[in-house]
């Protein structure tokens, strides 16, 4: 495979650590594609034959028909995919494929692959992201007017709607399909043709190539094409980003799905039982999903610290590179779907939600408010006005909207029975419609907006 | 600060966890010009007079000249920059002071100022990413015809020239600065207004306040307002990325530094001694640029940790987002500025380049390539032959160039003199005319481009 | 300060990329320390007279003292602390100053002063450590009998008591102080003397210096005494894991301290309240204490990443490692302090608490186990029964102590009224007595055993 | 398996990411071993009958047999290793199986099989670091007297020996592997009998288990037993700072077989070819385990984020916690296996090492001693008088050794020929006889203690 020059074959432990086909079978796809564009176009420039050409296409389909049939085997000692299907390409039609590897080389032809390959991901998660999108945007359609406690600290800050608690996820993943849109326009980009390094005395057509394997251009840079691995980086930088958005929203599952809130109750679908506490419904999904951004950043450091300090062009350590990727988008591909599911099958407890969403004095910023505009108090004093009514209700053990009159203007007596109208929860989120605020409306318009980008 | 609801203060030890003064007094420029748009847009509303409006713009002009003037006395107690302007306008101005915070929150107000920060910085850093292209591409103009050895696996692969070499730096370093271009779009949206976390009910124009501060655009939720930091995260993994690539440059500026390369000496300016062996020229500045990929992306994973799992909205968690970025922008900026200085200051030993780009059988590719351009051979068996005559030269102690013909044809008899036109090294370099090869004449249109788009 | 062999000084950028003093001023203790034990080595060798020994220590003493009152002036030109101590050394004592230098180098000088001063952090923590351990004990003895639910996947489990719960962090923390207990073992080598890479040709005395020092015993590798930093990696290793631990317990004070939990009400000392919401009382330093584990395990990180694939001796890339252990014991320290301030504070709210424990059919398990040992039935078909009863339970909307017999015998008809002893709260954790249950007894039992183990 | 409470089962998407069987029978023989010694234990308590004991213990026994076999069917419907093997026991055995479960639970059961397969791997890995460190005692013998250049910022520095290098990762390795046995101490506690999370109230006796299965006690908390997993982080913290020091030294092994250097040829079992150049013999062992470090400190950066701020007790997220230390430990026996052959198939060139050795005016530091000990300069002053002298030399284009008396002293009149002594390589090597110094006969002696200690 290496040419003549070893007089002895590796050691069994050199062959365990070198080989990749393990992994990079996954690549036959992809690997078939190129070859296949790089023999038209050495066809083309004139470089092979009319006839070799056809006879490797031919050989390429039967080979790819013998890897999707399982009829491949897969042996270390052919180190890679590319080495398995050339290997079987010469078996199958002799010299024509002995000339296939004309003007290219590993190098360009695994960086081709991996591009390739990412970007038939990026694409597929992009599908699944739409999915998770719909499935929030119907939620949050039908809970625009569902009212439950805002957090922040995790304690009882300001009520606000569901709609709008789920329409917050909506933006921080529609922010993450836009990164991995950017994502993808880097990745897009052929490596095929740079050859071991340096390019290629043959006259080789590398646009031809690319335009055939749907890149919107070959790389500049024939050391660049073979020694960068920036856009795997991104790739995982991109779905860390989206994994710790999810674990946030898996994590307030698992909260809400506990008896201290009881927000909501998972169906059977998305929980699993106890082998010793029958009573139990555990939200494993969320956890699962919460915990997945664990191992996708993990890959992401570790192919980070791969590639620190690496001179170039290529070298054998960026072998390391896809069994990360691979990792991720599996473990990504699992979360998204799981979250789909189990936002398309979120049964909110509307009532525990609105009970909540009432209590701990939740509309003091609304009393300070009207502090403000209707006594014309500054804000900061309005802010200590409330304060010490809040305590006063405190004590005597009773929410805002059933502390009496009196008992407030005996802290500001100019407090009048007016007042009542902003102390409820339904009062509270309707009068936030500044931009973006929580009031039903608020959220019904950016339901709209949602499903007109998401067509 | 708090209202009047709390008995006793904090602990000193929670005083001394909980104050974030000590490092986001470096907003103070954004807090200050958040806050008199804002108030601007107040007045605009009719929520505050216009009297009120001037006296705050007043005032804040006032604080941020003590400031600068290095008058301002920072306290834990007051915890954090916004409470340590508007305190001190409060001293400054009264009840006007006191209205400013109005319709809005802490929480809004940090977020904007971290993005208005950010995007300082990114525009910062586009400066400099700007002017190490522009070193890049000089060097790669100066050293268009300059050959070295191509490595892979840091064995001698090809000859390449060194202008090659360091443009596929330039692609890089281009790539990594279009990234920070499309992060900036989406640090650039205003999360004023959000309030506290669910809006307010005050008639306030975010999309006024917006505007004045250069923002794209309003966020549209106002929970995600508050919550989210994908821009902060995306933003360390740019310059993680990034810091990846300097790292590669770098350690190869410390192996061609090296006795054993020789590639090239440092200047006094990009040098340091030892203080035990005079005869020491060490590449300081190389190997902490190599080192800073360390800290910048462990700032990235710190910050992804602290996010994981995180419910809505904002946490005091959250307050770990901001050392982590101004250490990383500080760390970057000056590895743009040291490698800038490196690469400008960059003298290259042409004649060790040379040597080593004739040695070790650089040129074997291109025997191999003949076998197939001139003798028709399929690229696989010309592989097998070059081995063959690479171990009969390396048998004899001699380059490909000085290897008799006749050992040649004793591996293969069709091998004709003609074939020493392509195994000097010019030659070699010369003929990788493919798109993105390393041929002279390929590094010139490249060094024209790079110069136009940096215009 | 390198020999005269330089023409040109540094660029302004190499300095302040290069300059260390800004961090490593914080060794000047340990830097001081070591020069006196060095000189007091050279003296008692003959390499120096006993006369420049007393000038040395005399004149190091004068060092110290003007740094502890601030009157050193830091200057980046001077690099690190080692030269601005011996630089101002050489100013106050001449010639004497210029001889400590012999035998010795910043390589080993530098590793020497970061072991030192990592061994003192690691004992200031043991302290801390302990503080926090003598907390959690106290409250568990106070709580040996609180009951409380517990939890798994944050669903009712079974009932266990907070003592209990309390000193499951206890063993977590010991094992934490026994990992710094090992890593201090490691750190306690002296690589004084290994001078720049490859030991000296003067008679030094290693073990001299290492015994005046407080070391263990001299490191028996020279190369390695300078180029490792796996001391440092395995301390921030530690801070990491422990830092985990105590992002799992402030985790659980966010929780209980919600408006849905109640479990607990923070003090003053420890909550702060909202610029805007008067009512709320924020678990500040809970959460800063969760979020802190991400730049102490980010430091590890990077860290590691510094020191991946550096070649041997002495690389200027190691000058990264300090930053980020300083940073790490601070922000260690605080949270140690911060947590052992909270749970000395903590109030808990026994009566929410055991309302809790009774809920959502928590002693199922008490049940099923019942059925196994007064019924004989298999625990598998126990379990299978058990989750009938609860479902009957469910459906009429009780508790399982409040089911009626007849309900359960309809599913198991030999279930008899015994069977209401162990369906109770109490009389659930009162029989787990399995070594290392949770029944009262034995978490009195463990509070003393840990009393003793911490004197 | 839950229970009957459940209506419907899990959703597809659930199952698949809910399901671990896919990795954890990888502990069916930890697994059976715990039930077993389970089973033993209940019945001496008399928990169940020594019949049904027998049956269980020969059931278990073919079950092992089965898997072993490879006739074990995995279905993710039955989720993990536990419910595969006492499903079938109980499909073999009837009743007597379905007693097993007795005062256990899977929470308890995977944390002692988990730790149960972690302590093997330990005992396995301690195995091959013997091997590893034996093969660099064997080889730093052999070179015991091995010249070469000793670097710091990979400029030439001081000569040393290469036996003495070697030694450097025996000392570091040696210090790994005391790591890994504090390790296994905490690794090797019971957390059998902790049950689901608060003991049990069966009679059980949680010493005998622990016994039976070789730990060295049971776990004294129950909620810590089923709830902690920093016996792994401390596990992947330990190998992540062994594949940094692995890291370190392929980086060398790479850049020593490089065309630079030239410092050794790797054998053709460690040497792998190109596809397009045949002169290449690429070190990619070294390469891929310079690499590996990313993706084992990957692995424990993740498992940190997992288990960031989960609150007690088990929690789905902690199934998260095999894969990446499977991996982990895969990837580190290779490389610990693979350096073992590379180490022991190293062939030095030994003539290139002693050349560059004594080029860059690698003695300069013995210069500079000479003047401190025979003319009696203080060190500092000796340090500028050499760094004249090498200045001289480098005009001159000639090596310490080679400089013509008068020119050093025109520099400094008092040195006389006596310096020539000092001035070549083996002179400088054999004179570094401070403890841990480069000299041979300490090399020598280094390698004796080590042999020693290894037996």
């Amino acid at each position: 495979m290496w040419g003549g020059r070893f007089a002895s074959g590796p050691s069994a432990i050199m062959q365990e650590i070198n080989a990749s086909i393990g992994f990079d079978k996954r690549f036959y796809r992809e690997d078939i594609a190129g070859s296949k564009a790089h023999a038209s176009m050495l066809a083309s420039v004139g470089v092979i034959s009319k006839a070799d050409c056809d006879a490797i296409h031919k050989g390429l389909d039967q080979v790819a028909g013998e890897i999707e049939a399982g009829k491949m085997v897969f042996d270390p000692a052919l180190e890679d995919i590319h080495m398995h299907v050339e290997s079987r390409l010469r078996e199958l039609i002799g010299d024509a494929g002995a000339r296939l590897h004309t003007g290219r080389s590993r190098n360009d032809q695994v960086a081709t692959d991996f591009r390739l390959w990412t970007r038939g991901a990026i694409d597929a998660l992009d599908g699944l992201f739409k999915g998770l999108l719909a499935a929030l945007v119907d939620q949050a359609e039908k809970h625009a007017d569902t009212v439950m406690p805002g957090f922040t600290h995790l304690q009882t800050a300001q009520p606000v709607t569901l709609g709008h608690h789920l329409m917050a996820y909506h933006e921080m993943l529609s922010r993450d399909r836009a990164r991995l849109k950017d994502c993808r326009a880097r990745v897009n980009e052929s490596p095929l043709g740079a050859a071991a390094l340096a390019g290629t005395s043959f006259p080789i057509d590398r646009h031809m190539t690319a335009k055939a394997l749907g890149f919107d251009r070959p790389m500049a840079n024939s050391l660049d094409a073979v020694s960068a691995r920036d856009f795997a980086l991104e790739f995982l930088s991109v779905l860390s980003i989206s994994a710790v958005h999810l674990s946030r929203l898996a994590d307030e599952i698992v909260l809400w799905a506990s008896a201290a809130f009881r927000f909501l109750t998972l169906s059977d679908a998305y929980s699993t039982g106890s082998s010793i506490m029958p009573q139990k419904r555990n939200p494993d999904a969320a956890e699962l999903i919460r915990a997945k951004v664990g191992r996708i950043s993990g890959s992401m450091n570790g192919l980070m610290m791969v590639m620190k300090g690496l001179p170039l062009a290529y070298s054998k350590d960026m072998q390391e590179d896809k069994e990360p990727v691979f990792q991720a988008v599996d473990d990504f591909e699992l979360c998204l779907a799981a979250m789909t599911g189990m936002i398309e099958d979120l049964k909110p407890n509307t009532d525990a939600m609105a009970a909540a969403a009432g209590q701990s004095f939740s509309t003091a910023t609304d009393l300070a408010d009207w502090l403000v505009r209707v006594l014309g108090l500054p804000f900061r004093d309005a802010h200590h006005v409330t304060g010490a009514v809040v305590k006063a209700a405190e004590q005597l053990g009773v929410d805002l909207e059933n502390l009496p009159l009196e008992a407030m203007q005996t802290i500001e007596p100019r407090i009048t029975s007016d007042v009542f109208d902003v102390l409820s929860v339904s009062a509270s989120v309707s009068s936030r419609t500044s931009f973006g605020g929580t009031a039903p409306a608020n959220v019904k318009k950016a339901v709209k907006a949602a499903r007109k980008a998401l067509k």
